[in-house]
């Protein structure tokens, strides 16, 4: 497959907008993918972005709008005329209007929902109703039910005629009078039965979520379930939207969009890296690289309050970054299992003393090697150095040993802990592990360099 | 939502299962949820599980071992009766038989191909024709196809017709009598137009894949263009196959596990952490460790090489993990960043020279601010204490800067090199980088030691 030079085609772009050149523009624009037009759009600058945009036949305006990463959306918002915002914003599916007004100044949301049709402005109020963070927030209004005494014939008809508008007909929720919940029906399951046959006869128990529930475990259901699409319920069991899958998957891949990012202790970036400016790539990384400098000046603290031992023997130096970084490798490959467990439900906050158990396991069993490694290399260094001793070996292996315990423990512990207390636990994990480890770490190996070396 | 305490329950089964009372546990699972299941089998011990799995209804059996991990799936094959394996080795759609067939000895394999049914068989075997990493060997067998001929009313009877074994029939693929692909139609534009309408009037350009591209690259394509089905075409456009929406979610899914565990360095478990054996923790993380502590064993030597100079400025050592910890987490905030987005695709690796640019300017940002603050809180700390010094403060400052740099800009480039070497960028970032910029970071403080000390 040949791939096009979209930061090529977006150079050429850049020129012929500064020469005026729209025609030539538009006329590139209409010969590219989808996905290509999308990316040589993301790696425009932000006004000339905002002038390609608009020359747009609309309904590709509209789907190339859609493919957008929260951040541009917003940002394209801003850099375009008044009466294109407006009708952007009136094209987007409700759930999908109320994720980007989440990004937008509240003035201008408030503006944007007045000048909403009134059709539109009915199917958002609902998703308005429910907190950020929360299903009810990204659900789909655009739903067709049914009613347990339809027909087969007349389910497909209702499907056929709401179908235009629906997000999905493919799982159709089935409601009782009070509009509680009953059941779903999939279009395949009535398009395969005969048309006299009852929904009440076809439907299946939902799999349903609430409309509180936290919007990645709503999600992670969803994809679990392997069906299309699940209906949202509110406490009292009504019906209140439906989650499809496709949708799931997109909130799935934003957690883990921030899971990745956080492991490496920086903040998402909500949009593609080559369009995010260098102000906001720095902001991104530098409070936590601040957090974890200030963090990492502990360690200054333990090695000045031990300088006099290292005085005495300048060879315990040279383990320094040995063992804190073997410490933090250990500790970070335990966290990012454990986090990774604990997002997909494999592990439950409450089963820490059985990570507990497994990790101090695991990490005697990879710390008993590897500082025996060490001890047999620096015995066997010992024979031909004056600087390195048996004794320098024992305190090497050691010191191994007991981090990588340690280590492992930390690693398999804090992520549950921060599960339990309701803190996301890819904040807490790789890089906070790492410099906890760094710290403790440095102060068993002088202990232990104490004790066996008598300094 | 009251969660069930699965140690608990899992812990009852094996109790009964010692005591023989199988009826029990038959009974205690069939009031369970299908996840709630899955998951208290995940955590028995291997031969109970086998006995409980034993005791489920067939077509309960059935979709639970389709939730199961591959890992999972195989150990479980080894545990059965010979007819049970059978059994449910000829339920399994062909995709996810081929794919456990690749988890399973070779010898099981052939002897499970040959009690395979005709039917079965011929399904199976063009997925077996092609290599293991390319779509070909994930895709579905099971579709519908339809011509350009075929009116509405006959592309419906015959999708009615075919509806129960087709792995989808929301997305049809339409081919010519040579069977090359030139079009697909969903069924909600069928089932929304009249019967008399024609498939050729109704499809749409097909969004396709070719067999042999690697399986996540398809599975992204699938996901991006948001449809619920691609199909799947060879060398020669013709059909051989299709790749649905939530087969593409799993392929990703388990990219993305891989992705995380490697930037954790360890290698995947393949299934679900409470129920796998130490020793194979000990050996997921075994090989990186080692790896990583032999590439740190490069500190030591580097340490050794300036010991004289460390044993006259003996505080020199105390910055030694403060510098190499800021510039792993600088160089790990930029791998992740680039790892992420050559996943994604925002980033292709011929960007890697504008990808360079920035992570320079990003690292001189960070840098300049933290070895700002290192270089002022020694300045004020000599004030105080003999042991650090105006020099000693510059010397940190400086090198934070360069460590910063040379940390974000080996982060932001490694990725790029390695996808362009076709090696899975996650393998080669994060540890790697952390254990490169700990060398190279040791030699530049010391360099910059040397020369402003002048020891």
């Amino acid at each position: 497959m040949e791939q096009l030079d979209l930061n090529a085609t977006a150079g050429i772009w850049t020129e012929l907008i500064a020469e005026g050149r729209l025609d030539a523009v538009a006329e590139q624009a209409a010969s590219l993918s989808r996905p290509d037009l999308v990316r040589t759009l993301e790696r425009l600058p932000v006004t000339d972005r905002a002038v390609a945009f608009r020359l747009l036949a609309k309904d590709e305006a509209h789907a190339v709008f859609e493919r957008f990463d929260d951040g541009l959306r917003a940002e394209l918002f801003s850099s375009l005329r008044d009466d294109d915002v407006v009708r952007l914003f009136d094209a987007l599916d409700p759930d999908d209007r109320v994720h980007l007004m989440d990004e937008l100044p509240a003035g201008v949301t408030h503006r944007l929902l007045q000048r909403l049709s009134e059709e539109e402005r009915e199917l958002t109020a609902p998703i308005l109703g429910y907190e950020r963070g929360v299903i009810g927030r990204r659900m789909s209004t655009e739903y067709v039910r049914l009613h347990p005494g339809h027909s087969v014939g007349d389910a497909l008809t209702l499907a056929r005629r709401r179908g235009d508008d629906a997000e999905t007909i493919y799982v159709l929720p089935v409601v009782d009078d009070s509009l509680v919940l009953v059941g779903v029906v999939g279009l395949r399951a009535l398009f395969l039965a005969g048309s006299d046959a009852l929904v009440a006869d076809l439907m299946t128990a939902p799999i349903s979520v609430s409309a509180h529930d936290e919007e990645e475990a709503a999600a992670r259901r969803c994809v679990d379930a392997q069906v299309l699409a699940v209906p949202v319920v509110d406490r009292e069991d009504r019906l209140v939207g439906i989650l499809t899958f496709d949708d799931a998957v997109r909130i799935i891949q934003s957690a883990e969009d921030e899971d990745a990012s956080r492991a490496g202790a920086s903040e998402p970036l909500g949009r593609p890296y080559l369009s995010t400016p260098i102000t906001r790539l720095v902001r991104s990384r530098a409070v936590w690289l601040f957090f974890l400098a200030i963090s990492a000046a502990l360690t200054v603290g333990v090695l000045d309050y031990f300088e006099d031992d290292l005085a005495q023997v300048v060879a315990l130096a040279s383990f320094i970054p040995l063992l804190i970084g073997t410490g933090g490798n250990t500790g970070s490959q335990a966290a990012v299992t454990i986090t990774r467990a604990l997002a997909v439900g494999d592990v439950r906050s409450r089963d820490i003393g059985r990570v507990l158990l497994r990790e101090v396991r695991v990490g005697a069993v990879l710390g008993l090697t590897l500082g025996g490694i060490a001890f047999l290399v620096i015995l066997g260094v010992s024979l031909f150095s004056a600087s390195y001793t048996a004794p320098i070996g024992l305190t090497v292996g050691i010191s191994m040993l007991a981090i990588c315990v340690l280590a492992a423990s930390a690693g398999g512990a804090i992520p549950c802990i921060a599960k339990s207390l309701r803190i996301d636990p890819a904040v807490m994990s790789t890089p906070f592990i790492a410099t906890f480890v760094d710290a403790t770490g440095l102060i068993v190996y002088f202990l232990v360099a104490k004790a066996i070396l008598g300094i």
